[in-house]
């Protein structure tokens, strides 16, 4: 069965064509820059890769773009676009409405439409994206993956806020939590290697940064809130801040509050601490002796046991923590620093393990070690296609 | 020697003349709404109780009533203001200047004066307090005992927010805690009961509720942050939340940003989500099966535990938790649910002890508790007597 999986953006659209349940990526590529004179384009398949640069002035014409080359008699990979069994839609906001992944029916798009005050940067171009995927594949199931789905589970005590009922009831304002996609992967990877339904937390340190706690495979509490901008400290994101903050940053030093928002959005986290936002850069910068970037990585490293420490005390203990995502596959030195004086919790690293790099699932802990401490790539794009696929057979 | 201590509010002063290092408390009282044409006006000593209801205009005018009760021929305690060998001040915002109580100086002055814009409410009004008392007990010696002293020991990793530097460097922003001469007081009381140094979580549970990690007697880490508005929940004050609800409030929601701050601080906490900011009422009603109360309670205790696991993880373990103030000193309830399920920590209560009321430092836990559960009764006027003394005697 051949899904397409799309992740469209306000400015572009990130696709696979995946074939189930061989789980093979017969081709992926992305569109960035959309509205531009200067978008990029990329495809790519087993034998062949294409990068252009060309204007593609809407989604609608970028999805053809794709369709076109799938399409394509030399590097093409299917002949109609009717092999397309269904298309899993990427959607970052599923408020309270969904719990689970969902063929998308008029009702559906009529919901996200709601939610769009609650992810006005990401429903719009989800949206978006289904419309256009309705008319570049007709054929194909339209199905839709909720970012937010997987922590309906939240129990009360960790998604309420201490504020009016009514904020709740007639606001919706709650925490909902995001990343869904890539904490049920991994925590479920890690299930099936643990062969047991433990207590795990995962911690997703890519781009964004977000932490679950996860008992009998369920999200009971996660870092990032209402909006994706709280818990870890992230690239450019500050992640949990002292709301008094914002209000003496407006009455008193002048600020309007949407420069609050963008300096709190886009010029704090890593990049406000140290001026770099990858950390491979302030990984090297703190080697050669950079106060600045080594202080940054502290602030990370701590905020990130922290949370370990409170998502143990949710769940009476943790027997397993998962690293994954960008950052957290690939930096020995978080990894490392964040498992550094946690024996209260019985956590103890193999260093030589931990300096294995590897694409594969693999414990990191010593044989000694109460706690597990697992690397796990995330997959996000197979996570979907899964559900996709789940969905369609179920 | 004879030391008064005050606690000027905006409308309110809170005093008590103690005499050190006997530590007794010879009169105490208060008056509360200032200003008005009903102002409150109680008096204490050994013998006598005085409560008036009177036209207080202002606080020049309260402690000169002060004054002339403690010399009065019938009821007073002294025969001179010059028996006073000091007059100890609460001053609530000490910002990095101050991490020790000081001999107040036409410099120490200036210094609180610019310490106004982080501290608005309360200040102006510790200043206040302090220029009428040199006017009102001229032979006196005038000490200032700043909340946020005791957490100026925090790491940097504690108290930086992931922001832009130019925001701690230009304009101070940064975590300072409060509460200081409480969890101060009753640490060192721990310490002393433990008879060793330990890693320490100190909970106060008051009006205002925060918790602090300590560790060699020192401050590491602690719940509230720029302002007292933050951490755990507490009477009307909402405590920790994604800042992203504000934004959405004004930009989406249509509040005035000020309304928003009065929602978070006035209208939020327990009030706002049972409609009852008295513990003792809350309790009583879940107790009767109101669900809005009981989860109240839970997402109080929930809030609490997970700093408890997080406080761990920044010391790599606790060995006591120590409960003070209104509610951790008297609430039975709140102190078992806090211990309950934290057998990860070795926490394990004693549910007879926990029954017992006293006014004395005691141990909660069972003898197998790995972790040491403490009540210890706060008392921040004996505190800043105690450091008032010492600065003299220094």
């Amino acid at each position: 069965m051949k899904i397409v999986i799309i992740n469209s953006g306000s400015s572009s659209i990130k696709y696979q064509l995946i074939d189930m349940p061989a789980k093979e990526v017969i081709c992926s590529g992305m569109i960035d820059r959309i509205g531009l004179e200067t978008s990029n384009f990329s495809y790519k398949t087993n034998k062949d890769v294409l990068e252009e640069i060309l204007p593609i002035p809407n989604h609608k014409i970028g999805l053809e773009k794709i369709a076109q080359l799938l399409l394509d008699e030399n590097i093409g990979v299917i002949k109609s676009t009717k092999e397309i069994e269904a298309v899993g839609h990427r959607v970052v906001h599923g408020g309270a409405s969904f719990s689970d992944t969902v063929l998308i029916t008029e009702e559906v798009k009529e919901k996200i439409k709601q939610l769009f005050e609650l992810a006005p940067l990401h429903n719009p171009a989800n949206l978006e994206g289904i419309i256009v995927a309705e008319e570049v594949f007709p054929a194909a199931k339209q199905i839709a993956v909720f970012d937010t789905a997987f922590h309906q589970t939240m129990p009360e005590v960790a998604y309420r806020y201490a504020i009016p009922n009514y904020l709740l009831t007639e606001n919706k304002i709650r925490a909902y939590g995001f990343h869904g996609t890539s904490h049920k992967y991994v925590s479920e990877k890690a299930i099936a290697f643990l062969e047991k339904n433990s207590k795990i937390i995962t911690v997703h340190l890519g781009n964004g940064c977000s932490i679950t706690a996860i008992k009998d495979g369920k999200s009971v509490d996660h870092s990032m809130g209402f909006g994706p901008m709280n818990g870890l400290i992230m690239g450019t994101r500050c992640g949990d801040i002292d709301q008094s903050v914002i209000f003496y940053m407006v009455n008193t030093l002048g600020y309007k509050l949407n420069e609050v928002n963008t300096v709190l959005q886009k010029q704090s986290g890593m990049l406000g601490l140290t001026g770099y936002s990858d950390l491979r850069d302030i990984q090297a910068n703190a080697q050669k002796g950079d106060a600045n970037c080594q202080l940054a990585l502290d602030m990370n490293v701590y905020r990130i046991k922290k949370y370990i420490g409170a998502y143990a005390a949710a769940m009476n203990g943790v027997d397993a923590i998962v690293f994954t995502a960008g950052i957290g596959e690939n930096s020995t030195y978080i990894r490392k620093s964040v498992c550094t004086d946690m024996e209260f919790l019985g956590i103890e690293l193999d260093d030589a393990k931990n300096e294995i790099r590897s694409k594969e699932i693999r414990a990191i802990n010593t044989d000694n070690s109460r706690t597990k401490i697992l690397v796990i790539p995330t997959n996000e794009e197979l996570e979907i296609a899964n559900q996709v696929s789940e969905l369609i057979l179920a």
